[in-house]
């Protein structure tokens, strides 16, 4: 018989109606003639109610308790599901991260999955039972819950799906799943049929966050393809996989954007060793994260260093930084907010030439300045204005041919 | 070092605020020189909030899951409390139910205590954390979490004092210990500075629900002495012990009132063995909760039979009962609503005659009608009109010297 892993993110279990909608699917995936594992996450809201709640008794809660106190949001949540199946004719039965046997590092707040023993989910599936296990969350060797880090439930649903060798995958979502860009910015974004695990991971990190990083780089690890799939209509999502020939064909698979950034430059900074370090370090103590790093080729023994932030920290930023910019004799800092970033991914981009090129003529026709380029080796992300963002993705979904994939590799020249 | 256990109960920990007072007191206790171990519930209103989703999803959920969903409130409010210790200055840590080493039999949802093994807890008192236990939960063998029941958290801490032998109990609730009757009917009411468990047990069981019965039972089982006193003052509050023989001078302890009650009466029924057991089996079958019941003596080979239930219940017991008594061969059933309970509580009936005669007494110079009349060793309780109580409850609380507790014991008769 085959063994499906479903995961149901926190909309897809926002109220009892939809508790009760997905105990629906779970049983009719039973019908259908396969054994289930379903993760579940916390209600929506309910975990950003908890934190709400740490932090309203204390500053600084100590990981080990703010990883009991979120744990509760899966357990109630698992409970609730696995009620509403059994209400609903199904005979299912819950199952902590610990009792399915998922053994973490000692890393509160942001574990590491160590090990997955699941003994109980085999013999709850050989006695017939519907498994529901809450995600997020897993145990030491010690005994003590950690939790697996925000949108950890993907994680818990593919590292299951790994371990119990599973035939499917399935991500229920509050999507339909990983489209070509944000369909409330670009009216023609479609529904990507598959994507590879680097494109995933390329999306996920540039804004587009369908599934869990960490989730993604598991699966990419050991394999486990998945499906990101809609909790709401029956429609088929998108297919999370290893690259193969094929997909080497399309050269963008999609585009990211990223708002409400800041952009600061350090100008004329001299050019010798451990000067970036003092930036960053006092930039990372508050715990601000620098997205975009970029260092210009030096001029006359100084450079400028500009990076990215999201704007929300930009006047935290530039009071640390105010201080550092005199210690380390640079010449000034500039700041601007109201940025965007726009980024193009796609694996193609390694056997295609190009696609920068490409990029940046269809921006300055359309006059749109860009402020910072960064690449890897699959992807390129400009920054530019914020209010020039939709228009960019509007082009750039165009000009990429990506509301009509087929088209989209002939636009472009295969390396030789 | 002396060894406190404190419960810290729903109201107690109802907000972020409280959950900070609440570990100001702990901290406090333990400035005092004290190892502390604290019991938390849940915070006030999340256990009905909880229900309430489990019965959106399923009209007869499993009291296993049920168990999970409820366990979820203890831990959230443990770990919170546990945050605001360690935010405060103190050093904490929090242990669910099962970590704490309580474990009991299978009956999810109102499972009994087998067992407790605090190995947990000596260590970490032992390192000078104050630990915060999670109250209401224990654990089967099998490692499923179980719950003992409505106000298990009770249960929880007298039962910890006496598995570590603690030297002080106190139960943390929103009143200021144990009342000579309640304070919103009458004025005069005192509180008092002892009773003995088989008093609280009557009072509890007629309607003063300070403390779960069972945790009082516990109590007196294994003679743990605790205290009922309030979080939000700093009075001593009431001591609950093993009677003493200078207990026994002061006849009435208190007096209990229970409101919104209905009586039921069936007229005429055959003095056969097994008809009560009809009548009650059908009552039990709908989970309506019976509290007094009286059987007249028979005249000419048919009695009268009367019970009290909740107003609520009336409706449903009427539609149950109205085809029992045809079958029966009963004459009629009389209802009536608007009813309620005085019960006068105190274990020096034991020893001192005329109690009843003295509460009919005071009773009919003020025209109150008794309509039914149950007793026990150490309890009269009468059913009256609900719009008498309040008289009912003053004159009596009077006429038994509760207000000023000295003189109560002159006005009645020692038993020779």
């Amino acid at each position: 018989m085959r063994l499906i892993v479903q995961k149901y993110g926190g909309t897809s279990v926002a109220t009892p109606e939809r508790i009760c909608n997905v105990a629906r699917r779970i049983i009719e995936t039973q019908r259908e003639g396969c054994r289930v594992v379903a993760v579940i996450s916390a209600m929506a809201g309910v975990t950003d109610e908890l934190i709400k709640l740490a932090r309203a008794v204390s500053p600084h809660p100590t990981d080990r308790e703010l990883d009991i106190l979120l744990a509760t949001g899966e357990h109630a949540a698992t409970a609730l599901t696995t009620m509403a199946v059994n209400a609903l004719g199904g005979t299912a039965i819950s199952l902590t991260g610990a009792q399915a046997g998922i053994l973490t590092d000692r890393n509160h707040s942001k574990a590491r999955i160590a090990n997955i023993s699941p003994k109980q989910i085999h013999e709850m599936l050989s006695e017939d039972y519907i498994v529901i296990v809450a995600g997020f969350q897993g145990q030491t060797p010690e005994g003590e819950t950690t939790t697996l880090g925000r949108g950890g439930s993907d994680l818990t649903a593919i590292a299951l799906a790994g371990a119990l060798n599973a035939d499917v995958c399935q991500i229920f979502t509050d999507v339909d799943g990983v489209f070509t860009c944000d369909p409330r910015a670009v009216l023609a974004a479609k529904k990507l049929d598959e994507i590879a695990y680097d494109e995933l991971l390329e999306m996920a990190s540039a804004g587009s966050k369908v599934v869990q990083s960490r989730a993604v780089e598991f699966a990419k690890k050991f394999g486990v393809e998945f499906e990101v799939r809609s909790t709401f209509n029956r429609r088929a999502g998108t297919i999370a996989k290893e690259e193969t020939t094929s997909m080497e064909d399309v050269v963008i698979r999609g585009i990211s954007l990223d708002r409400h950034q800041a952009k600061l430059t350090i100008a004329g900074v001299r050019d010798e060793p451990g000067i970036a370090g003092r930036i960053f370090s006092n930039i990372a103590a508050a715990h601000i994260i620098v997205d975009m790093i970029v260092q210009n080729a030096s001029i006359g023994g100084t450079t400028d260093i500009s990076f990215t932030i999201h704007e929300d920290e930009l006047e935290n930023a530039r009071k640390i930084l105010m201080p550092v910019v005199g210690e380390i004799g640079a010449k000034r800092l500039n700041t601007a907010s109201g940025m965007a970033k726009l980024s193009v991914v796609g694996i193609g981009m390694r056997s295609h030439s190009g696609v920068a090129a490409h990029l940046f003529e269809c921006l300055g026709k359309a006059g749109i300045n860009i402020q910072l380029v960064s690449t890897s080796e699959i992807k390129i992300a400009v920054i530019i204005d914020e209010k020039d963002l939709e228009r960019a993705a509007q082009l750039t979904h165009q000009e990429f041919g990506l509301a009509n994939p087929a088209a989209a590799a002939s636009a472009m020249q295969p390396l030789a």
